[in-house]
């Protein structure tokens, strides 16, 4: 059988901004709600196709709002680190997500429900992101506004016209510290909500007995998702996003949607630098990675890059969406 | 055997703010460290007398702080409901204190590790609290900002000296929608950080397929605690407070700590209004609840209130705290 057609057996899904934002990208408990009912319907379609379903999501705009909040009450209640904050968005977006997804899987007389897990991830002290932090987080500031941050320890860029804007680490993830809990809620019947941002960024000072510790930093939700998926020995990784195929040429008279491809061919689009930093480069980058941590004694694993109202047909083995194999 | 002597099985254990908060009630970032990383070596000690642990705590300082940051941010980021903090308690609380308890566990060579749950508790839309929210919460506001709130529907109350503040309902725990997956973790050999805050509140308007829903209001975690112990079949409801037994004539000078205790004596002394509501009151409530929900079909149970120090002892069925049998 081409494992392509395959069904798979247990999916891991990521969820994009757009599953969980307001089309304006606004992140407001009604827009966050909204948002998630229509996903929710979407990955009920999944679990009624007889997989083992477990998701992750993205946290930006949410983390965002939590940063000005830290900013502007600092004056009367201590900031929390980004940490926290990254904690807080995966409490509040998971249930929002277990509600309508078990309202979904009701509507629709399917007997699992859905439990939302406090996730971390593992990341290394010594990852050279820490030195060079890249990834920008909540808001725009002036200069002067901006350099009461930087005394604090902050790292600010200038933005030109916008202002100024803080910068965090965006480490590896190098494993799920969860995984074990997650495997046991997906085995015993649960559709898990699950490391959230990329996970709860924590490391590990090797002193024997010593706790883990939250960083600032975040993780890229998908390299996380590919990590998770590895882990949990998923045969197959959906990236949700907001459009159906990942396309080459983007912009060009030449323009065309990746359908199926190989790892091989991927890998070589990805060379030619055709997909965006920040945008379709990681993600097309946590696909390739899961497919490389495949080995000859899992079966054949399958990834897919697609949009929500194609999740169901692509983890079906159905022809959706841009299909990774091997 | 005498059943106040017999050992554990399953524990529910609810922390008090004692537990991660510092000496002055501060509950910073580093406060809810250091006191979560003292609570995790008693707690430890629970597990490793062999015992299921399903922890749950309290919130409200920590709520307090984000109702604040909602308040002095709104002019920026949309404010969230008080449900939404609540979550975003449980993540922060369950975050601090998986690290510090399985650093505890692995110290202790124990192989359990913590899981944390966001978690939902069901409330009646026509809970009567709801018609009179009596419960404070937030920091005190001189009047005419509190006016500014009452506007927008919120309830404030002129608490003389200190300001006015924010009251909310507290309606009656009915049930912890979460448990299945918190039981499914405590079977799989976690210990499970869940339901803080008495869980996160929703409502059920009984329309076929909709969702729950989020409503503002807090939940007394010692109420919520018995609902799950119940729920989850324990044999043992813990409430560690800050004190290492329940007092009788509190500063008189016939003051007196009680030890073992029937159900009927502390329904005697509840009744005599020995217990400070708000204080006392709601533990001596939660523990008496939880074994007149026993029936023939399940083990005698008991239930302890008693500070950290001692809940490894009175789990193990030693002569420690307040120990409740029917």
């Amino acid at each position: 059988m081409n494992p392509t057609l395959r069904s798979a057996r247990r999916v891991v899904i990521a969820l994009g901004g757009n599953a969980m934002t307001g089309p304006d990208g606004s992140a407001t408990p009604h827009a966050q709600r909204d948002a998630l009912r229509e996903a929710a319907g979407h990955i009920a379609e999944v679990v009624a196709r007889g997989v083992q379903v477990v998701l992750t999501h993205g946290n930006g705009p949410q983390v965002g709002n939590l940063l000005v909040k830290n900013e502007l009450a600092a004056h009367v209640v201590p900031p929390v680190p980004l940490d926290w904050c990254v904690a807080q968005t995966q409490a509040t977006i998971a249930f929002t997500l277990t509600d309508e997804l078990d309202a979904a899987l009701e509507a629709r007389g399917l007997p699992q429900r859905t439990a939302g897990l406090v996730t971390r991830t593992l990341v290394d002290v010594d990852d050279p992101h820490f030195r060079e932090p890249s990834k920008p987080v909540g808001r725009f500031l002036p200069k002067e506004e901006a350099e009461r941050f930087v005394s604090l320890g902050q790292v600010w860029e200038d933005r030109g016209e916008k202002g100024w804007r803080r910068v965090v680490a965006s480490p590896e993830p190098r494993s799920v510290v969860d995984a074990p809990a997650i495997h046991a809620l997906a085995a015993a019947g649960f559709v898990v909500v699950c490391a959230g941002g990329g996970g709860i960024p924590v490391t590990d000072d090797g002193r024997d007995g010593a706790a883990l510790r939250g960083v600032e930093a975040v993780i890229d939700k998908d390299l996380t998702a590919a990590i998770l998926a590895s882990d949990l020995d998923a045969d197959t990784l959906v990236i949700a996003t907001d459009v159906a195929n990942v396309m080459v040429d983007f912009g060009t008279p030449t323009a065309r949607p990746l359908g199926r491809v190989t790892a091989a061919e991927l890998r070589e689009h990805a060379a030619a630098g055709q997909f965006a930093r920040g945008s379709m480069g990681p993600k097309v980058d946590a696909v390739l990675r899961f497919l490389d941590r495949n080995d000859s004694a899992h079966p054949p694993r399958r990834a897919v890059i697609t949009s929500l109202e194609h999740i169901a047909d692509a983890v079906a083995g159905d022809d959706a969406g841009t299909v990774l194999t091997a």
